[in-house]
């Protein structure tokens, strides 16, 4: 059966896919007067009187909020909150089974910056971080901004930091598959959005020297007018050689292309123009700028989407379970770069020699959300994020072992 | 050990009482590619293409937003949202294991009206219903009616209508053991926020004709200068004969005490200047308004609390369980007066034979909520509250079977 159709049909049989369940057996009256009233007034005293003690008698240490406007669901565009809600939780069963953490969907019913900035804040008492998900830019970079300075939670949002830590991790081992080293490749990168901006930036920060960006008007430089926002920091930050005109014109002599903009833009000729050996990381959701086969056919050596149903997933969850539960244990004020840096390399670290058909683990694989989770949670006490100290023993012990 | 302090060894070894599962199993990259990406971009497609599918996709149709600011945490005061958060886990587990019902704390850092009714309603999408909770009167008021007049799902006050709900129920059987009728019957209600504002509405429409309520400066009357918002409307529909004084002076001859204020506030010597046969429901949480052994030494002959550790338990519990279930399976868009109603007949039925020491269910009887549910989901299609019809076997079958 056809993949969609049969989501259809697994969401409507189960009728979504959460559930919130009780940590705590009641079975008699003690057992409810001890979870309930009278006795439950005592905890709630106790973080009246200090307020840290949320930590200690809640669900909040290991609670993430997954908050999302819809304006920008998958690939698929702005779909608002209620069509969002699919995705919300099944980020958040990902979260629970990768990664151990409790994640809820707060799906906000309004795509006003100050609005989605409120609500999240307002919500923040029950959960220990924030993921922000499928917010569309040029609106997703001021909402993160100023939630991060109101509140002393980690704020992620994962299109960006998430997508540019595993991309980083699979482009890390495709060019050793390829023998090509960061700082010589040319890399394109089409999409100016969260992905595409946050991907540049890491890249960049990790000594890409030739980045070039484009968006649906084409190469980002410059001399364009219409520039706003993050572009106006890309025109500056990328294109080094100040090259012009559309996609398949930065794709020619290429040695990466990096797809996180919408399905089917890319021909098998465009990848055949491309420099030898190249390497195409076609990542829109659901449907790739061009389908692996045709990638392959047009010449590309290393070839990875977004998808669970082709090889080389790049897909966040290789990336978030590991680096919240790295960031809830730590109870880290932020997940900095450090962090970030420190779970990419985890992750591409787990392939012992990465060949075409496999240059990132697999999603589904137990150790992938343990190293990040670890590496994450040690960077975050070298750094000074962490406000505790944590064992990588405490860590490992959070992460279900049932995969 | 003291409850207080085992609550506080329960909570922080189980870290919080609530979690968030998936009610999927993922174990392959077939599992993946349709509980997730690519074939979860179907379900979105559908809800975006017909808003009402998000009831058949996600888990909206049982999900419940208990929400709180934290201002009026059971008789402890205003908490704040955070020391709140132990309470809302609570209410969170017990609709689950009573009445199979998802609900999630939505605790605010805020308590101004008009931004607990923004955020309330921003985060709705992934919610089937709202129950309000421990939110200070007469806040409580406004914020209910304008969330009401906003949003097509049902939002319902606990603290006001549960309570009333379930203590109608208990004082019916109250009445049948002392061979009193509720039209000849004095009730004084001590206290006059969301509680006892909404039990001597109940109480009234029940066909109750002489109700005192008193606030913590005396018995609210007509001469009164100091009322605003609910009191004044209390004023004109309560005390027909104008009484004036302290709770006191009300208490003299009174048949019924029903207190829903603080903790320590009555004694037996008050209860001792009651009618004969008195009834005293002392259901301040966690410290009753007098403790149950002084009641009866002062001469009441029916003593109830809302505590887990006393005999006739006047709780909530009774109620929201039921209540929502019914209201959820009908897609009902109020929970109404037949609704509720109906839900006080089902409670009260439940007891055969009522007698001084057991006039309500016991809280864990499966049976109550299973009563309940049935009760509001037929009362909710004959009142045309209802948006789907249901079958009671369907209702039933939600109900879980472990108690």
């Amino acid at each position: 059966m056809d993949p969609y159709q049969e989501s259809l049909r697994l969401h409507e049989s189960r009728k979504g896919k959460i559930e919130v369940r009780s940590k705590i057996k009641i079975s008699t009256m003690h057992d409810l007067s001890i979870a309930y009233t009278p006795g439950v007034a005592e905890p709630c005293r106790k973080i009246f009187g200090n307020r840290d003690d949320v930590y200690k008698y809640t669900s909040k240490w290991n609670l993430v909020a997954v908050v999302s406007d819809g304006s920008s669901v998958l690939g698929l565009g702005n779909l608002g909150a209620h069509a969002a809600i699919p995705v919300m939780e099944g980020k958040a069963i990902l979260f629970k089974l990768l990664g151990g953490v409790d994640a809820f969907p707060v799906c906000i019913d309004s795509q006003d910056i100050e609005a989605l900035i409120d609500t999240a804040a307002l919500v923040s008492p029950v959960f220990g971080g924030v993921n922000l998900e499928d917010i569309g830019a040029p609106r997703c970079f001021a909402v993160e901004k100023k939630l991060k300075e109101r509140l002393d939670i980690p704020v992620f949002h994962d299109d960006q930091h998430g997508l540019a830590t595993v991309l980083y991790a699979g482009l890390s081992n495709a060019l050793k598959v390829v023998g090509k080293k960061l700082r010589d490749v040319r890399i394109v990168i089409s999409g100016a959005g969260a992905a595409g901006t946050a991907s540049a930036r890491m890249l960049h920060s990790a000594g890409v020297k030739n980045i070039v960006v484009a968006d649906s008007k084409g190469i980002i430089h410059k001399d364009r007018s219409d520039l706003r926002d993050n572009k106006i920091e890309l025109a500056e930050s990328t294109n080094p050689e100040g090259i012009t005109g559309g996609l398949a014109d930065a794709m020619e002599g290429a040695d990466v292309f990096v797809g996180v903009s919408v399905g089917g833009i890319v021909t098998k000729d465009m990848v055949g123009k491309m420099a030898d050996d190249a390497i195409v990381f076609a990542l829109a959701n659901p449907i790739p700028e061009i389908m692996p086969d045709e990638a392959e056919a047009g010449g590309a050596r290393v070839v990875a989407t977004g998808r669970s149903d082709f090889p080389n997933q790049i897909n966040n969850a290789l990336g978030f379970p590991g680096i919240f539960r790295g960031a809830l244990d730590t109870r880290a004020r932020d997940i900095n770069r450090a962090m970030k840096f420190a779970a990419a390399r985890a992750i591409s670290g787990l392939v012992d020699e990465p060949v075409e058909g496999c240059i990132v683990p697999n999603v589904l694989d137990r150790r992938v959300a343990l190293s990040v989770a670890k590496a994450v949670a040690e960077a975050s006490m070298k750094s000074g994020a962490a406000r505790v100290n944590v064992s990588m023993d405490e860590v490992a012990a959070r992460i279900p072992a049932y995969v």
